[in-house]
């Protein structure tokens, strides 16, 4: 029921992914009249309804909400594989409400002071490779042990869903140099550097975009702020773009003959398509996909999901984070949230 | 003798500002050797040579160099507006050296605990507004308070500079809701409701672009990491377009029609072309042009500082800092840098 193109697209991408996979049982949790006239062509046995009546709206307040609506698809999808009748959920949703979902049916892995959100970028210069950064925005206020869990997570991540050997991981920072930083990045640096990870330093932001490494670490404050600075920068740039192709009749000639070149020159900004990322640090696995997911997004999302599961991504975290070196408590910072300890940007 | 364009193109700007203004003398303060060959065209009278032996470089370490170089043009440059023959200094240098040794010469207004750095940004959708972003990399730990004065030094510099009547101020954040962001966010955002500024509230990274505010306040580390993500990004996809364009012969085409256009689009971008800006909340004027500033970028710095001066930049942000509602002193976060508590980004 989640997601702005839903419940047609997430339909349609359930229905992609079967018939590809002929393994892998969905269960569709929502609304029962709403989601079985959408089944027709599914292949018998393999996709089934799980009904939850009620729906969380991207306007709802995230923990509220969970506690609230009981019946509602993230709640219910969530219990079910809690139940163990999944081995993980997918959701197109509110992305805060099934961060605060899942932490209430899973916990978090042995390690984790509070989880995180990751997103796959582009690799602007050089389309084949993909890089990944978390925290986007889940905790605000992490610790310099916190970024150094992400860091785990996410190598572990790079490894089981995108294929690299040895990931590079590098720590987002406004300066190469092991000194630069505030308070918390400099101690972050201090901790990656003895953790045993292929880590790569600090790494700039205006470095990121030419890939240079596969997880970019970063507290969710501003991973968040990267994230949005980049859309609201590509939006900007193409109205920029537009107004002086359009200002004369040369660049509106022009314009005729580039514009497939220039869109697909500015779809290569586009993470929404890349089917997803987990929520890190929860006991369960949880996939979440970008709201406004078409149908292919969401079948590449199950893909990843079942990839995921057959791969055993959270047993190979807990082992990671099991394996890292043990540090003497680092101080906490001063006012901790009241609230859940997460907040979704 | 500072810059990347040193000192050719500085003595240029130089050269361009006092044939326009007849009211105003410059001293250029480095090597006379080196300077003295260039001053040919000037007018007699109007451009004094201070000498200065030595020369800060982009990679000396900025609270040492000035320390170990105090026969630097900055070093000197500086001792000269504190002994009261200049009004305001100009450097395209090393920032942290000039900022160090700003402080050490000037110290800070009364209620600012760190200073600032500051850059314009164009609103790349509607041209003819600038918006003005800070700290863009001085405060690495900025507490709440540090953010309300950036806010309230921000405000009399876009109405004295910018010429904005009420300007209006922004906080950078993950969601335009007071509560989100992390703690010093937060608490920044209570401050600023309450500050007598005009107050637009938390502002997204992905709408400053589109310029609805003029001055953004934010944390230098996060601030830093937009300034370089937009760079990084405007370079990816400047890239990205050229490798889509140059992929076929249609595009190639098209690229010769366009190439104009595309590249005044993203030269809306080029933020180092405005002429520099202040360092905030010291209690002399410095101002810093970007080091790759040419003779138009030094000459329009010149005029700025020439305006700021002659505008009361430094009265006027010093009567609105003391008008700022007192408050009850805040916790300060737990571990501060041992250094001179600022660092270039």
């Amino acid at each position: 029921m989640g997601g702005e193109r839903a419940p047609e697209c997430v339909v349609e991408g359930v229905a992609r992914f079967v018939a590809d996979d002929r393994a892998t049982d969905v269960g569709l949790v929502g609304r029962p009249e709403v989601l079985r006239p959408l089944l027709g062509g599914m292949p018998r046995g393999r996709v089934e309804v799980i009904p939850a009546t009620e729906v969380i709206e991207d306007a709802d307040q995230p923990a509220l909400a969970v506690r609230r609506k009981p019946d509602s698809s993230i709640a219910v999808g969530l219990s079910e594989v809690k139940a163990g009748r999944g081995d993980a959920f997918l959701s197109c949703g509110n992305t805060g409400a099934l961060m605060a979902g899942g932490l209430f049916a899973f916990g978090r892995l042995p390690g984790v002071r509070r989880p995180a959100l990751g997103s796959p970028f582009p690799d602007l210069v050089h389309p084949p490779h993909r890089w990944f950064m978390l925290d986007i925005g889940a905790n605000m206020d992490a610790t310099a042990t916190d970024l150094c869990t992400y860091a785990v997570l996410g190598s572990v991540y790079a490894r089981l869903a995108m294929g690299v050997e040895r990931p590079r991981v590098a720590l987002l920072n406004v300066g190469t140099e092991p000194h630069k930083g505030n308070e918390v990045a400099k101690k972050a640096h201090e901790l990656l550097r003895d953790s045993g990870l292929e880590f790569a330093g600090n790494i700039e932001a205006r470095q990121v975009f030419a890939g240079p490494v596969d997880v970019v670490v970063c507290d969710g404050f501003v991973g968040n702020i990267v994230l949005k600075s980049v859309e609201g920068l590509a939006a900007a740039l193409a109205g920029a773009i537009r107004e002086e192709l359009m200002a004369g009749p040369v660049g509106r000639a022009g314009a005729l003959l580039v514009r497939s070149q220039l869109r697909r020159a500015m779809r290569r900004l586009d993470y929404t398509a890349y089917g997803g990322a987990p929520l890190f640090g929860l006991a369960g696995l949880c996939v979440k996909c970008h709201g406004s997911s078409g149908a292919e997004a969401v079948s590449s999302g199950l893909r990843l999901t079942r990839d995921l599961v057959s791969r055993g991504l959270l047993p190979a975290m807990a082992t990671a984070l099991a394996d890292l070196p043990r540090r003497p408590a680092e101080p906490t910072r001063p006012a901790e949230p009241a609230g859940p300890g997460w907040q979704p940007g």
